[in-house]
């Protein structure tokens, strides 16, 4: 099969665009325009083995599959309207395990402000699977992960790494910070980080080349923040695990000046600071101790045993 | 596991209504009322070896996989916007079957007139699904699976019975039709027939119960449009495969009169005709060469054997 990136440009290339969409396939959630709103529509599932353990607690699956589409919304600046939940269950699920489920489902529905108003279940002797359609709106404008431009500041909400250590189950969608950072009109570009953030970075400096001119980005080491878990493997790479674990669901976003955003809104002090920069060179840079070097195209990925490595979406969302 | 209807309500009562919720779960599809529009909203996949053969051609594939969900938009009375697709192919899966699945997605969009807006790409060890969600809106009013009264005609948009040999693959969704119902007051109710004719006319009569009041239909035998691949069992069962086999996707509708509708439109004459009746004595009655006989309420569905039986899905639809 093709790789991850192939996949993308084939569902991308495959169907065609319309006057009244106004972001396609590609980015985190389509952005429809409407006579009087603008529609952001996404739709991810969680599978048991790829994405959560097969033994993972029932509720908080729920959770997960959708506070995932939650995020995807956030990265565009959305607001969270309506869900639906389609549901494919091993024949040997008991009512418990369901209702388990459904109350994940629930609660985090509950906790974003929106409401499931279709479901379907069907049975089917595969892994479980929960397929959670999103549908919200955009208050402002539409944060695209295109836009970034030599010069910006990078910054996350939030730290990274470790996920598989029960950050990937537990996360909270960047609801607020989303809604926000797209009311900043010097923020240029952003994304949820859920291939790891190497990844996800250079998806955004794809997204953002102009005529083709590719640009790249410098990380300083020193300013990555890196959540407790990511210490956890004892394998002394927590810094590694926090560049390229992936499932950390904060956001990424670049913006024109280290200072360009006001006081007040929900973001952390730390996340104020920038953990790099876009540049005008193509590739990815590491400033760690002094030393600047480059990163392998592919990030950190593949560098960890499958024992430590989260569960893994292969190939990553292309919406 | 619980059975179908169980699960139904489970779902329906898990989740809290909406004030902006005029459809919630358990119709064909959600509507949502907005303030320049109603917007409707369902999501089902298709799961290899439940939905479709293993082997089956991957673009009849994709397209089952969005026409299933046009047929629910059909029986609200929609018209079909847009659209989100998630894939989970098995590892093995090649880019020419991926290829042609997209190919068939694309194609049913194109015929629906709406649009592929995001998509999602995953691989697992478990079956292909493809799920789709559906985002239109309503021209009218919306067609709900409640409101039959007793001397209410039954109508269907097309023969039933014998899907297994190519049909649930091959259906047209009955968009024209969805909307031109929906614009006649005389008909009170209707939805989409995919588990069997007898199923979902028990799920209209229990949707259209009034105050707990039960009431019944009587299904005349000589009515009945079978479709002639209900014939190729060679079993001489022809009617009971049209009563109970399902993957029809036409429209079931309840209707004031029998001769309630004007003329034009998409109707074929046939669908015209009445084959039976909403009556006020609960149950499913046959009245088959002069006599009148009580179904089971299980209808027909068990009484074929597996290898006969279109692949079904358990426990069906709940949207």
């Amino acid at each position: 099969m093709a790789s991850e990136r192939e996949l993308t440009g084939r569902l991308a290339s495959f169907f065609p665009s319309h006057r009244d969409l106004q972001v396609g396939i590609g980015d985190d959630a389509a952005v429809i325009r409407q006579r009087h709103a603008r529609v952001v529509l996404c739709c991810d599932p969680v599978i048991a083995g790829v994405h959560f353990e097969a033994g993972a607690e029932r509720s908080l699956v729920g959770k997960k599959a959708v506070n995932r589409n939650l995020s995807d919304l956030a990265a565009m600046g959305a607001v969270a309207d309506w869900l639906l939940v389609s549901l494919i269950l091993p024949p040997t699920t008991s009512r418990q395990d369901l209702d388990a489920l459904l109350r994940g489902i629930r609660s985090a529905a509950v906790a974003a402000d929106c409401c499931v108003v279709g479901g379907d279940v069907a049975t089917s002797p595969g892994p479980l699977v929960v397929t959670v359609s999103a549908y919200g709106h955009l208050p402002g404008r539409a944060l695209t992960r295109s836009g970034a431009k030599p010069g910006n500041t990078l910054h996350v909400t939030g730290p990274l790494g470790g996920s598989i250590h029960g950050h990937h189950l537990r996360f909270r969608p960047a609801m607020a910070e989303g809604v926000w950072l797209a009311e900043q009109r010097s923020v240029t570009a952003a994304l949820d980080v859920s291939d790891g953030l190497l990844l996800d970075l250079q998806t955004m400096l794809a997204a953002s080349a102009q005529n083709g001119v590719a640009i790249g980005a410098e990380l300083d080491a020193s300013r990555i923040p890196i959540r407790p878990a990511a210490h956890r493997f004892n394998d002394g790479n927590a810094l590694q695990h926090a560049l390229g674990d992936g499932e950390d669901h904060v956001l990424l976003w670049a913006q024109r000046a280290k200072n360009a955003l006001p006081d007040g809104g929900p973001l952390t002090k730390r996340a104020r600071q920038p953990i790099g920069r876009v540049v005008q060179e193509p590739g990815l840079w590491l400033v760690q101790d002094g030393n600047r070097h480059r990163l392998p195209e592919s990030g950190f990925q593949h560098s960890l045993s499958s024992k430590q490595q989260a569960p893994r979406r292969v190939p990553p969302k292309v919406q």
